[in-house]
């Protein structure tokens, strides 16, 4: 077991009705005046917001509600939200919805918290952050483990520039997880949010910083739930074992606890936010797109890793290192495939792309020259640019 | 997934000379006078009580010791160590230690921040614990998983009763674990600790709350991680591997993780308490002494879950539900007695007993007929009866 530090102070309330804890714990952690962040009006539609309200209105809390949060949340909708908490004393975020929703209600509480500062520049990492005010959080979506996990992800919007901040003050203080309110998403989401929460532990698993037993263990562990679940989800959304068992496999995914002791990789994310950014897709999609075509380029990285990835996760049998390894590669791509995920350009939907749009994902991927991606295989302009061109097909 | 609440905001920082951040760690958590807990001259001999005072003394954080705490710490140590602590102005108290001085230091903090209140009054429940003042730790022995746990247990000296408290008050701020730690310790607390930290994830995974998928993975990872590096560390208990394995291994099986979705049973733990108290033995080792006897008495209650435990744990085949179960019993017990832990009275050292000693600790064990003990199956006199009876050979 190799060094690491290990905080997840989130505190996580799940199960049928957990969000009717809202106003209790915000009470606990200090709330006296709230902002509800929410994305589209299905919060509203579902009678969830009122759900909300309705507690915070029996015990007294004041609060104030933000919707329109978009699927990449944007920086200048950030900082309207900043505005508007300002302007109404809020002490406390209350996000309700997925990833993008939590990862803005992240970004408001640091500009509330400091209000002379440009909050893009915490992003940039101009001014470092030293205080937030707190965020709790009723989850709608299994996926992006931003209720637990110390990373907002912000669009500027202004300049065309997506960041990510990690750091302890982005933990929210609690999260409630009803699965219930992950019934009525649509498959497509579902089906990305798969692909996300099995991503998230991967990005992980594939590490040079090897001899950590327990956690290779428990990132094994979650895969094969995911796997054995994600379809059952997917099928029948209604269906609570499964749609549990997705929802906190979602969280422990992205705590850190299925990499404690080794270095993360995270180069298929950032090949696949390049994609996000030119073609606009689903951030789960452009991961199911990237990661086969990642994995065979990596491949001799490190065969005999791709082997234990394959006998543990899939159960893969016979001695040879290098067809396990293989074989657990095929097994995954055919896994995407099968819960409708893209593994190429075509299926994404952007069909296959030119030389020109290839080398210019590449440059941007790189931040043209200015940094590599990946640390399972440090991975350098012409090697981005080879993966991408593995893809387009 | 059944619902659960998990909360564990304890900072965890492992790997060799984690206890170097003891002095910043405090700072991050607000301590400005500092009472360190210790138990006997060991942390002295080793030099590591000096590592931490020297980091105090260059940040300029005054501090006061308090050594003496006994293996199962005693009420009226716990209270020397409030008027201490009081006397002195302390708001922090830094654990150094294993189980025992984590436990007391819990119990001081709580006194120390209740100053009118008697402490022992927390542990009887006849007064409400509500404020407590921060707990650190410098880990050094794998067992109790004190360390991230939310409970402490104290022996009252005075009356000779010995209770546990539950509460997310008695969660360390912080833990220090740094395997290096654990190497100097006697092979017989290197085995109890081995059947303890085992013994914390079973109590958990023989429930009859199922369906808890991720749980079960992530409750058999860690049993398999523990027989294979439990063995290697007593044979070499400079082993850092196989001892930084077992040291968070420890954690996890008690912070929560291993159980969530289901009912705790720890019918083995109440039966293993009164060997403890009426013989002087050893935590771990009344445990697995006790464990067996339960599990054959306690087998028809689910033979498909210990098939279960057999097949995920052991890696028993073979589809006959009855075979596999009563197997995991003998891999169990087997694996407890090749590390030298024992597994009936006589090996305990204790030696068999009258049936007059047998009845008397089973109506200690149930408080004279005041309550059952265990969950997977309730036990009341009789049942423990017969399973102090099973194992009195």
């Amino acid at each position: 077991m190799n060094s690491f530090t290990f905080y997840t102070p989130t505190k996580v309330i799940f199960g049928r009705d957990a969000e009717m804890n809202a106003a209790k714990e915000i009470r606990e952690f200090g709330g006296s005046r709230v902002m509800i962040v929410y994305g589209g009006g299905s919060i509203v539609k579902s009678g969830l917001l009122e759900r909300i309200t309705r507690q915070l209105d029996n015990e007294g809390i004041p609060y104030i509600t933000y919707g329109g949060v978009k699927p990449n949340p944007v920086l200048s909708h950030v900082r309207e939200g900043i505005k508007k908490a300002l302007e109404n004393g809020v002490d406390f975020i209350l996000a309700v919805g997925g990833g993008s929703v939590i990862d803005e209600s992240k970004a408001i509480a640091h500009g509330t918290a400091n209000p002379g500062v440009d909050v893009w520049s915490f992003w940039t990492r101009e001014v470092p952050l030293e205080k937030t005010i707190p965020v709790g959080v009723v989850l709608t979506l299994s996926a992006s483990g931003s209720e637990m996990s110390d990373s907002a992800v912000i669009t500027n919007d202004e300049i065309r520039s997506k960041r990510g901040l990690s750091t302890d003050l982005n933990r929210p203080k609690f999260a409630l997880m009803n699965p219930e309110l992950t019934y009525t998403l649509p498959k497509y989401q579902i089906m990305c949010g798969i692909v996300d929460i099995m991503m998230h532990t991967m990005e992980r698993y594939f590490t040079n910083d090897l001899g950590n037993e327990i956690t290779d263990e428990i990132a094994e562990s979650l895969l094969r739930v995911m796997i054995k679940n994600g379809p059952v989800a997917l099928e029948n959304p209604r269906d609570y074992h499964a749609m549990s068992e997705m929802m906190w496999c979602g969280s422990l995914s992205h705590n850190g606890l299925t990499g404690l002791g080794g270095n993360k990789d995270f180069a298929t994310h950032q090949l696949g936010h390049e994609l996000s950014a030119m073609f606009d897709v689903a951030h789960g999609a452009s991961l199911s797109t990237m990661w086969g075509s990642w994995a065979e380029y990596c491949f001799s990285q490190n065969p005999e890793r791709f082997a234990q990835f394959g006998r543990k996760v899939w159960g893969i049998t016979g001695e040879n290192t290098e067809k396990a390894g293989r074989a657990a590669i095929e097994k995954t791509v055919s896994f995407f495939a099968s819960i409708g995920a893209p593994t190429c350009f075509s299926e994404l939907g952007i069909g296959v792309q030119p030389e020109s749009v290839i080398n210019e994902l590449a440059d941007r991927c790189v931040f043209y020259g200015k940094r590599t991606i990946g640390n399972f295989r440090v991975l350098g302009r012409d090697d981005v640019y080879r993966i991408y061109r593995m893809a387009n097909r």
